[in-house]
């Protein structure tokens, strides 16, 4: 059975050697460890893939014994999956469909592996994409006044379905900190500029009023600062003068859906860490 | 005679045509011409490169002759210039030294076709490489108490020798409006972010700080507003959770020579335009 | 009505000139001019977008004078076409589905101006997803022994469509001669490496084997040798010896279908011309 | 002290438990730990910093215990350094500059922590470069005649030296198995394409007739067969049909200096291995 363990703990001398010999000692075999060391905070991060004779392996004993053993003594924060559990991925939505194509051709393809209950948007307009994927479509309007309500149904629809993580596939309302608490680190935005450059709306018609000769896409880890949160991955391309806005736009979907699915992957395999509003991100 | 026209003005039909005609007419063969409309302010610009019989071409005919025809009845603001003029350019530097070293072997290489009568620092220690390549060096110190005296100076060194624009080299210092207001789009900066990311201050700390994934480094022209100048060049380079700031200067490092050795070359090939904070970078 | 026109025709003096007089004495406006010379083989390149008063404005006549008073004197080729022409683009495929989603999905969401008549494919695999996004599906098997009659079959679908031009979005078989003769520069591939690095089979194979730090991706023109045709577009992404071949495919799967699709979007705005087996690519 | 170990081994379960367990008994700690497994050629690699107290800790015992519990048992390929070691460089140049430029401003600057005994050229013409920098150099001419001569002088200077590594900094000719046998992984290449694309003589006019869109530069170790060792580094930057030969070249020299300079700094760092013709690169 193949696991994976992330770890972050204060740093201390002979952390890797505790934590191998253990897996080892448990009759397992680490077959890929990466750690960092931050420096400035001092603080201790690994994630180890590790194999396990699946007939004599027993989670709840091996949980049970590396908190005893290991979490407690090094004030550790961990987490184990094995890597048969398949996640639950909402996806949040409004019109623009690019970043919701490509994730479900990938999803299609099993490049994503993970469940889709469902789409929620506050606007109908892709309700045909998620027809052709055949996935529950859910729309949910949302103004000033109904937002509250609105909120409530989408927390509704992600406790009813036991959702992992959301994904915000250009989903072009802001979250309020009712779902953030319940998701931390848990909803991945796409945003369509190289943060912190041109945080908030309109960021393409910012970058072509600067006149940048790069222009970029985010994703990030959602936060109650607006794009202020944890970076997981960000790419660019280039422009020049004789590029409108719209060609800054049309330029930008392409990032703005391979820098998304990247981040996407990236949180799937695990190799995500989030610590003072950065990631670690493992290779 | 190989000569560049730069023009840019109110768009209107027939522009191109009557320049080329124009050119054609008097004995010249349009070699190169690149051209771009700003739809918003309406504005034309264009760079021609053309060749002339050196013997029977007059400049000065040839200048006056554009300007009662062309310029004044299309409203045009234009440069002419042959490439046979070699610019002067003043190099003004602190204590980093990389950006100076590139700049200085693509000139002993004869890359930069360019004459150097000086460099300025307000510190002493990069003499030595400047008179590693026999440049003079001159070393002004500049304190809030004797700025204004300071640039009196640096101005009096650029009078002297005639120079055409000025490359500030990692230059830790303000340049005052009194110097700007002469050497309007004629003092080419780098600034070790990717603008409009992290401007003034300690940029790689900012954007350590901030944990994003990519740096970037950029080439602009001065303006008085701080690192908000017309943007030349820009580029980029990854970097990861496991590099500190220190590796984040020097991944930047090779970035800015670079950066602004484009920018160099590109204005030395009279390649850049400005206009409302914006370059146009002809091909 | 906005008009496209390309040129090419041995380099002389005042074709820039001629030309644009030549539009503008016919009632039109030259609104984007590229040119560009081949100084070896001494050819003249242009790209000019112009309008015309639609009201007005007779194709047949204007084409009739510019191939009198243009085309001869000059020997040039050219190509005229108006924007409101919408072509119509053939799909190949064979088992791989992320170029086809990609594509589709910008011809769904209007990116790509486009009629898509039918996709034919050597296997069965990908018919759903032509039916998800509504597109007829051929399926015309083909092995050594049935070659010749199954490209007369795609050939048939081709004229009886009056397809404009061809995109092999991963066909994993190799063009006769037959078709190529009839589509020259109208078949559009991608090859998956950095070409001319590992032209033919297992590109990923042979970068894995040959340990090389980036992948890449190429779209070109099908001519008759392998992997050879004018190069359209390019792009690369940096790999590591932590990736494993199923990596460098993963990887190459979001170059592969990005490149495709610029490369398909530069042939539909007519931004290409082939010339000495390499393409002028008008910005 | 700072120490780095390299290991390469039959890949078995237990390793990385048993080396870290083995530095902390010996009263060292790991502060960074990189490992890699090539599972197609079951290899294990790791590289490991760590501490050690300088007052106690004998590099002489330590290096007998570890190989007497550790290489033996496990088959072990290793190497030991302290990183108050000062590299040994030896720089061989023609008569191309940009190379040579940036590798001696980045040692002036302390960017470089190494020795340079000396510059070896077939030409002349950089002395004065060589002198700039006050390193000696040895100006050894090379005929087909005297080649093998020549050679035996380079030999005899890097050993009276007692050289660690050579650097061709774009050195034209060809180095013999006599040399390379002794500097085996030890000779640091720049070619001056995308390798494999290009091996050989005049990369750039050979892209620039392929009609190529993206030029590269390829650091790599120096093995028998021409331009086909380990690969160390690659970059690589975008060119059009409107670049010419000469373009090629200009922009291929600031690739090639910064993908030399980076190689470099990586073996200085000990940060590459080489195993079945290609490198683990750690981080």
């Amino acid at each position: 059975m193949k696991t994976t363990i992330l770890i972050n703990c204060p740093d201390q001398p002979g952390i890797i050697c505790t934590v191998t010999s253990f897996i080892h000692s448990h009759g397992g075999n680490v077959i890929y460890l990466d750690q960092h060391v931050d420096k400035q905070a001092n603080v201790f991060f690994m994630r180890l893939e590790s194999d396990f004779e699946t007939d004599t392996f027993s989670v709840t004993k091996f949980k049970n014994e590396f908190e005893k053993n290991l979490t407690k003594p090094y004030q550790m924060k961990w987490s184990f999956s094995t890597d048969d559990m398949v996640p639950k991925m909402a996806l949040f939505v409004s019109k623009y469909n690019h970043c919701l194509y490509d994730l479900l051709s990938r999803y299609n393809s099993g490049e994503l592996k993970v469940d889709i209950p469902f789409i929620v948007s506050n606007h109908a307009d892709l309700k045909p994409i998620a027809d052709q994927f055949e996935i529950p479509f859910y729309h949910i309007p949302m103004t000033k006044a109904t937002k509250a309500i609105a909120e409530e149904k989408q927390l509704a629809l992600l406790k009813e379905h036991n959702v992992n993580f959301v994904v915000l596939a250009r989903y072009m309302q802001i979250i309020s900190t009712k779902i953030i608490d319940q998701y931390t680190n848990k909803i991945i935005n796409i945003h369509h500029s190289f943060l912190p450059a041109f945080a908030g709306a309109k960021p393409y018609h910012a970058a072509f009023e600067r006149g940048v000769k790069i222009i970029g896409a985010t994703s990030h880890y959602v936060t109650e600062a607006l794009d202020a949160g944890p970076i997981i991955e960000q790419d660019v391309t280039t422009v020049s003068h004789s590029h409108s806005i719209k060609d800054f736009i049309a330029k930008g979907r392409d990032l703005e859906k391979i820098v998304l699915s990247r981040a996407v992957k990236l949180h799937l395999q695990r190799k995500t860490m989030v610590y003072n509003n950065k990631t670690v991100i493992f290779s």
